[in-house]
């Protein structure tokens, strides 16, 4: 942590511009109004810090570790439903079809969205262009999960009888704010990062803004949609009134599972908050990570 | 963002020792070690851009809305426990007694917490070592709150009948987490921010070790405690088998201030993270912040 040493990262300074991979800033064409930043030098100079053992070990570790994490949350869930709920259907019986509804959201806003905000923070090796398309195609990917989950919840609690009033728990509030802002992230994201490139040199101060701003709300966004899944979760365990559980032998194995996916959704929230905070991804690329997060 | 502008966050690089108020770092007593870090002079040029009225507005906002969002959930949590709850007891009443339970784990986990986190990340006015020893009193003050609060829960379990399991659902196993984390946190923060700076320039480059991973695992560590809030008061909601919600008028209010107590829950969970990555307090009395959060 002495100041001869050399982070991946680049310091909160450091010009937004550099994101687009080999470009200059724009603002230095003029001149004066962005000299070329101290700092750059010393990470250009740095080819064996940049590869060194610790932080391509932890780089390793974290690409590895969120990859089991967040395909095994998925692939956990899928387990659960299927052997534990009866599986899916979709209009023909109210619980099948309430079943598509936590598969599709944790496929939607876990793993889907997990891999894109990791994919941005940690794909190092890419042109930034193909990296931010990439961000938004996983993002794009989990759209369609997200509608029809919710769709699948809405119909069975319509077709439950007596009809299940909507947005009534605290699992519905969360969620709600959770999709609202998801759907919020990705126009805004849309439009600052792709469509505001068509005029790339006047759009820099408004993009340079937006980036902190779109990368603070997603994190928070993702945080919430942990949230929502863990208090989904238990109020479905404890929904059905009357039922005791601890009675069958099949119920508790169900019930240590069901523990044990809010434990990996902890462990999600864990590590892709870290992933996202250092991002000591070995920088040879010139790849620069956005900003500090 | 461009690289004129001077941001009141220092870089990740900048020297650790800053944190100590006015002092030198340790390292540049030997003169080759750690020649003063190139961003200083823009720091302490910089006069007019640290108290500029965006920085001020915004550190204000979160600093205000923080409080109340702290005051307010331990206010919220006793006015819930008083009027619909039935008040508090011990070892006269086994619900009484569980009463205990969330409004002191909210006292220790989420008030004090939450402030001693805050403090240290916005309080720029005292020295650092003063900062240090407040940060430190604030979370000694809430381990008396979670050791209470975590007996009268042991207690209250022990007393029914027939006596409930202990750590079974998912909110035991996340407090017990977030317990043990706590802990562990307070220990090593007390010795290696505290005891090591008996001898100071031997412990630096230890200490400075240390902060980026005191810094990360508590903010782990709170966001774990909010989620071992939220998912306590679900199951706290669903505990009673049979019993209907929405029956009586009395219930259904009761139900709302719970859904408003998770959403001022994950409030403040945002707005914690928001402050402690921004951090960007008037820098003008030299305190560094520890790093990049």
């Amino acid at each position: 942590m002495d100041t001869n040493s050399v982070s991946p990262l680049p310091p909160p300074e450091a010009p937004l511009a550099m994101m687009e991979g080999e470009k200059t800033p724009p603002g230095s064409a003029s001149g004066n109004e962005m000299p070329p930043p101290p700092d750059e030098k010393r990470y250009e100079e740095d080819s064996e810090n940049a590869w060194n053992c610790g932080s391509w070990f932890e780089y390793m570790l974290i690409v590895i570790l969120s990859t089991i994490l967040l395909v095994g949350v998925l692939v956990l869930t899928l387990f659960w439903i299927l052997f534990y709920r009866g599986g899916y259907s979709w209009s023909e019986n109210r619980q099948l079809q309430f079943n598509l509804h936590p598969t599709l959201m944790v496929a939607g806003f876990v793993t889907l969205s997990g891999f894109s905000i990791l994919l941005y923070r940690l794909c190092r090796c890419l042109k930034h262009i193909y990296v931010k398309l990439l961000h938004m195609f996983f993002h794009a990917c989990a759209i369609p999960c997200v509608a029809l989950g919710f769709l699948a919840v809405f119909e069975s609690h319509n077709l439950s009888d007596p009809p299940k009033p909507h947005f009534y728990s605290m699992h519905t509030w969360l969620g709600l704010v959770t999709m609202g802002m998801f759907v919020l992230q990705f126009v805004i994201g849309f439009f600052s990062f792709l469509v505001l490139l068509c005029c790339e040199n006047r759009t820099y101060k408004c993009r340079s803004t937006m980036v902190p701003i779109h990368a603070s709300f997603g994190l928070v966004n993702f945080m919430l949609a942990i949230a929502t899944c863990i208090t989904g979760l238990i109020e479905n365990e404890r929904q059905v009134p009357g039922e005791v559980l601890m009675n069958t032998r099949n119920s508790e194995i169900e019930h240590y599972i069901v523990n044990s996916l809010g434990i990996v959704f902890v462990a999600i929230a864990i590590i892709v908050t870290v992933a996202v905070r250092r991002s000591n991804a070995p920088a040879t690329a010139k790849v620069y990570v956005t900003e500090r997060i």
